[in-house]
């Protein structure tokens, strides 16, 4: 059929249209699921962005500072060479057939590309659903020396990012509003916004901030047994460590009575332990060795049911590589027909993408000492992860230096989640503009300074207290300080 | 706190445990789920595939011919070089300072990856959530080009494959059971296994295969208006074109009919292109393009609220890139209420990977006629379209000369779905192992010829008929002779 004749047709249909479609006939969990990482704040930020780039303006500030999202090699952080020059060969491997460049590149980098290609084959195409076998029993290697426990390469998922392996677990996990998911508040949005699009009932748990973010045990048993009389199975345990906004890491007894409760109520223990490169103070210890602990020194097999899924990821850590997705779950006493119904999901998703697969070997097994390829990896890494200690303390340091401002001491992950106190003539001015108070201040704060960092309000918080969430990744200090002179401007105006 | 010390808190816990969850116990949704084409079938594979791996086997084969998914570059189909360059240097961009290096590589190459790289910036940063923009641009003009009409990027969305576009289009439309949606029968399982997942409701029509697959669009009138009396809305139609698993190429004016049943009832239609390259027979004119001129054509406002997703990938095609996870969808017609819900689902997933992203900027922009890449591009994609279209041919001739077992010829994709008459002692012996008939076909096929195809119970079909998929990917036609010796074996067994 030729299209004069096409056209021709239209005109002979006689039917009435219908309308098109508007947000109010669409799914409502799905409008109603929130995600203000990338909400009004930094969507402001990118049009602020574009007036920028344009040719003239009247904006006080030449460029946005990007602190509301954990995006290292957004704000310049160099990648580290070994991983992209294994990257490269995998996408091409004749590179490794040409003499000029193979004389610049480390011997054991070679080896590793060649290992790695053996292994997988062709990047383009797909891999196994669960991730390459090989990598998966790497990934079991690194757990076992990293816990001091064993661990199994199938019960390991290879995913894109940590938020594949949640969007898996809240799918099969909820059953609509009678299952319950214990999240911390203040969290990582991704949970609240996963939730509401499966329908799932979250039950909010408050991280006590005056004592560093520690989590309160016997509040959880008072929420679960709640829970229970108003007729919802908690069925979901999620714990976040280092904490995501609040920089807190999780003291071993913390997590051993999260795990008893998790035992005693049969709840999934979702581990989110994607910070776990990323701590500047004390130690990062996974749940699943404080599980071994509790099981090994439990005679009564109390703790022997226990089913945790702990998440890792490229993105964070030093590797910072957060465009590549790359990332694993390991998934520990659960039975096999749970692990399969997951194996059936993330086939549906055919398989994570296999550079990002690869990505995740190369996190997990650096160079080791003596090799070629270590100096320059080590100089690297560690140049990485002292600037992103330097700015964790700079920006701690000022927080507490700003009028009316608090701020627990980062330990570990990317944030710093200070407490604001907001004058009550900026509630009033906010409460008019129809913002929260301080999604006012970090909507201020963005105007007067291009700094973009995300309200309190976007990660839950105690009513009537306000907080900001602010990565340390930004380059330089100079933002610091423009932060500074601004609250205080701020405070003046509104005191 | 020690470890010595968890070990014995251990102790002084005195709950009683909870049980550990079983399928039973969770997303009923999830669990009805089924997905075949990494289902049973392709599963024994795998075990098949150990045990030849193993030091001694009794199979009547040596190897296993993987025809049960469209996964080019597992069987032996070579990437193109132009592609892998290029994402070479996005992963590692010094390469470009090698002079050695860069003396063996296109200058166009060169120029691209550069060009990319300035649009970019590094390979391991979030990008936008909907996409880079001028990869989205991008796509707007290779649809222009392709349709002679105008595309918008603004509307384009950047894709992890299309599964992930069919996640959140079935995510925002679906409203449980009371929503519909028309899907072919036979489909690719994908649709039925997210509209599960999703608890929406699949209104099945039927592709008329003596007809090449074709769809008879009053019997579509009469499956919605018999859904509209039973209480559901139909919402969405999905169009597959070129046909998977059918390989039939829908007419122009019967994408028409289906359009006008889309603007009468108001249906969004997604349009899953993702072959629109793998063309051997006829021509592949998009909906959108069919859109557009029924829009010219016709003076009532008709079309006008037309809602449309079609999808493309850098999965299928000559590209076969399935494991870089590449994709796009393009919107047409939408509110921009809907848009915005779609980004910010997109969001939530932070964003696909970027050099899938890249690699569809490839696809969509090969090297032109006359610039030094050009040559070798054409050779190579010319010898990967050559081979198909071979392959497709030889396999259409061969289950035609099969007893008992009609194909209609393939016109794209990469698959053929023949019809088989199954001995009624087959279908005894099927019903004593608890199988269908055809997936009883194919374990047989599987176990006596090492072939690996999916039965066609996994893509639905008319009650009472068999078919079996199998793509013609696998090099070489000594399988074909496998399977057809095998078949007149089967027949004469339960003759």
């Amino acid at each position: 059929m030729s299209y004069t004749s096409l056209k021709s047709l239209a005109s002979k249909y006689t039917f009435q249209p219908a309308t098109k479609l508007l947000a109010k006939d669409l799914n409502p969990h799905a409008i109603n699921a929130k995600y203000a990482v990338r909400g009004p704040i930094p969507t402001k930020a990118e049009e602020l962005r574009a007036k920028l780039a344009g040719e003239s303006h009247s904006l006080p500030f030449n460029k946005i500072i990007n602190a509301n999202i954990g995006n290292p090699q957004q704000l310049d952080q160099k990648p580290l060479t070994f991983y992209r020059q294994v990257l490269a060969i995998l996408q091409y491997p004749e590179l490794i057939y040409n003499p000029a460049l193979v004389q610049t590149i480390p011997k054991d980098l070679i080896e590793r590309a060649k290992l790695l290609l053996g292994k997988i084959g062709s990047v383009g195409a797909y891999s196994h659903s669960q991730g390459i076998p090989y990598v998966r029993e790497q990934v079991a290697k690194f757990i076992q020396k990293r816990d001091g426990y064993e661990s199994d390469a199938n019960e390991i998922f290879l995913t894109s990012g940590a938020s594949t392996a949640v969007s898996y677990l809240v799918s099969i996990l909820g059953l609509g509003q009678q299952t319950g998911f214990l999240i911390p508040i203040p969290q990582y949005p991704l949970y609240t916004a996963t939730l509401t699009l499966n329908n799932s009932k979250a039950l909010p748990y408050y991280l006590k901030e005056e004592e560093d973010w520690s989590i309160d045990s016997s509040s959880l048993r008072t929420i679960i047994e709640n829970a229970i009389a108003e007729g919802t199975i908690p069925r979901c345990l999620v714990i976040i460590n280092p904490g995501n906004p609040t920089g807190a890491i999780l003291k071993p007894d913390a997590i051993a009575n999260l795990l008893a409760l998790a035992a005693e109520y049969g709840l999934v223990v979702i581990a989110d332990e994607v910070y776990q490169e990323n701590v500047f103070k004390g130690e990062f210890v996974s749940v699943k060795k404080i599980l071994r602990e509790l099981q090994e020194g439990d005679d009564q097999g109390r703790f022997s049911n226990v089913q945790l899924a702990s998440l890792h990821s490229t993105s964070k850590g030093i590797s910072g590589e957060c465009g590549q997705r790359g990332g694993y779950m390991e998934l520990v006493g659960f039975h096999d027909e749970v692990i399969q119904q997951l194996l059936k999901l993330a086939s549906i998703s055919l398989c994570p993408v296999v550079t990002g697969q690869a990505l995740v070997e190369l996190m997990i097994n650096p160079p080791k000492k003596g090799q070629e390829s270590y100096e320059q990896f080590k100089y690297e890494s560690q140049a990485i992860f002292d600037s992103l200690e330097q700015r964790a303390a700079s920006l701690y340091a000022a927080f507490n230096e700003m009028t009316g401002v608090s701020c627990q001491e980062p330990e570990g992950a990317m944030y710093c989640f200070p407490n604001l106190t907001i004058p009550q003539k900026a509630v009033d001015q906010a409460e008019k503009s129809g913002l929260e108070p301080d999604e006012f201040y970090c909507s201020e704060l963005l105007d007067n300074t291009g700094i973009c960092a995300v309200p309190g309000s976007g990660f839950g918080q105690v009513p009537g207290s306000w907080h900001v969430r602010t990565t340390f990744l930004a380059p330089g200090t100079e933002w610091i300080d423009q932060w500074k002179e601004f609250h205080e401007m701020f405070m003046k105006k509104y005191a």
